[in-house]
């Protein structure tokens, strides 16, 4: 899938590694997400651990991100993330550079580089303004903010600090005008999506708001029906 | 599955991120595997992509073992290895501080006491007789001494350095009398095999000898003749 | 200086990153412990940023301790800490592996063996009984037990977690009779380095307790005392 | 100093771990490089080990400068480097994320804003022209270009690869006009300083080149003409 094929805006839910969001919780979660994009037009996409990748693109039709992928060529890398093994699995694109497991600049340069090639959609995390911006000057298809003080905390980026998405926007925009952004931490709600689009933002990238939730499929339609009433 | 349900001698094969042992390919590696450990009666385990466990696990009834995990409990760590998933994908083992993906002392000693509490196999890598020693104090299941200067040579430790083998098994006995020790390294023949296992090892941790051999089926079938001669 | 010139028991100082104990500030900080050290004729020694090394150990003729070194020799590596450079400023030992600068197990092996060749005195960090006894098949001069939750507390390991110290103790000497402990984290009185004492350890390995006492003089005054008096 | 009073073009000379540029050799060979300052009236820049910073910074009035920096504050953090401690020692500037000590993206972009209030020069190092653009978004005062694969190699990059070199220029202008840039890796003749100078860098970083050479005053005369015949 290439990024052309990639509807926006879109919401993708990052199942880091809780324990609600592994092996088959990781499919009946993912389920949900497939029923929520299918009856609001959302699009809706999951990042699960890599174990589970297989299984749930399987299973649903709705993209599949890997969380991680190394800079690495097929080879002698025991323990490492290829980008060929999770896209075999069925993983239409890949987080990096998450504040749980940042990368190395020429690191981030190199896979950005490489899944260029590979038809697959790369989602660079970033921390503030000046960090995207220098992202940006490496051209990846989606640039996500996330100030890691919010991560977890119910308290959104989008209210928080809405200029700092302002500014992140601008900066970017600047570099690369052809720059996608979305923004997360701390996103619960569905006014804090719709902040999200207003600050210029074309989604979210949500964690522990949607996994956590007492009821996702709930959580996940407020955030869906925010976006349909929004663009 | 507990160690003491793990046969020994044992023949672990390390897919590393070889693109001969990705996806469907590894799948297809791990039915050739599965069936000269049945034609021979040797227990041979793979260990596959993260990607791949859950595929190569419901197909095969032979050990799968992850090849990294990290130090965590579930929650937030974005781009990680929990024991947890790869244990609910199949994984009956997992290796640990291979030379292309070395741990911290700490966190061997945290994954190796989580991994005794989980029902599944430690196996450490090593690189010489006093980390070995090190690391029998941790008292793992099984420590593979891999001498890196002959990954992928040709060169077999079992015949290179045989006092190092000799020594490390001697170092590590010392303090752990029940530990179970691998050596790798420079595997291609069954005879390098042989000399493993007379030097006091209860098997072997391969890669490329078998990988990429021309005909794996052929040497695996070799590795296993000699184990069953041997023993 | 080699270990056997190193009068036991000691109190280490580590100045860390703090202020306090930054340029001249560490040089002043390092001619109190020298006072303290010939006033009551317990051996203080100082472990100063990499930076303040030759200045200090040209000023005192206390122990001058580095913080970290690399697992490198002479060569291309850039911005890492060589021994023969620190040993040349002055160094006469250094901590490795502290809890804020953990090492790969494979690291600790080569560094130890490196400093074994090299004259100075060797001091690894571990955080519990496990990791220590790992460390002393690796037989470094020194092994310093800190378990990081009680770093910088106030609540010393001597009191808090008495049966840690006297498990390590136990396990350390089953596999190296020969190895002097340090304990340390948490230690702000006397009692405490006196506890540490005679939980079988050979002193204390101490950072803010001394660096930000209001009165560092008189905390290293107490603690020399309470070895005077234990031993 | 603030990089408005550091003279361009420089040379700067990294002196790595290696054996001919540590301790009371790094002093001597820094006389040499301030006497071929005085005398060709070209701007030299020195960048020793950490514990070599003052004892070089107090003999010399040539720029003195760290190898490598930490994103840390005063505080805790052993075994780390911290701006003031390298400040005070007397270093004007820092070289960060050399390719012997890469650094994550956030990291640099934190270092950089540090230094920037700090009155210190930031120098970064980059390993191509898509890297060197991510870094001019974060607006340090000297970019260094070294593609990794030519350091040591005696083939300059100035002559084995010009267009990465204008690309980079170009790139890193079309974010930051201001921006400067030097180039590295297999400079070893003055022809390679003139060849850099035309590219469009305002000097060179330079390592074996001068530090291994038979006659380093020579070579670095050589740098020198060079610089005072091309500008």
């Amino acid at each position: 899938m290439l990024m052309k094929h990639l509807k926006l805006p879109i919401i993708i839910v990052n199942y880091k590694t809780y324990s609600e969001a592994t092996g088959k919780k990781a499919v009946k979660l993912s389920k949900i997400a497939e029923e929520v994009s299918m009856e609001t037009g959302v699009n809706v996409g999951v990042a699960p651990q890599f174990a589970d990748i297989a299984a749930i693109a399987d299973t649903v039709s709705i993209p599949v991100f890997s969380q991680h992928i190394d800079p690495i060529s097929p080879g002698s890398f025991t323990g490492h993330i290829l980008l060929e093994s999770v896209k075999e699995a069925g993983a239409v694109g890949t987080l990096i550079n998450h504040s749980e497991r940042r990368l190395k600049l020429c690191a981030i340069e190199a896979i950005v580089a490489r899944i260029r090639e590979s038809g697959i959609v790369s989602v660079v995390c970033t921390n503030n303004a000046a960090v995207s911006a220098a992202v940006a000057a490496l051209k990846p298809d989606i640039i996500s903010l996330e100030p890691p003080e919010l991560i977890g905390t119910g308290i959104p980026v989008s209210k928080a600090q809405p200029e700092v998405v302002t500014e992140t926007v601008e900066r970017v925009k600047r570099i690369n005008p052809d720059a996608v952004l979305l923004c997360g931490a701390g996103i619960t709600e569905g006014e804090d999506v719709t902040a999200a689009l207003k600050l210029g933002t074309m989604g979210v990238l949500v964690a522990s708001g949607i996994v956590k939730a007492k009821d996702p499929r709930k959580v996940l339609m407020e955030f869906s029906e925010a976006i349909t009433e929004t663009t």
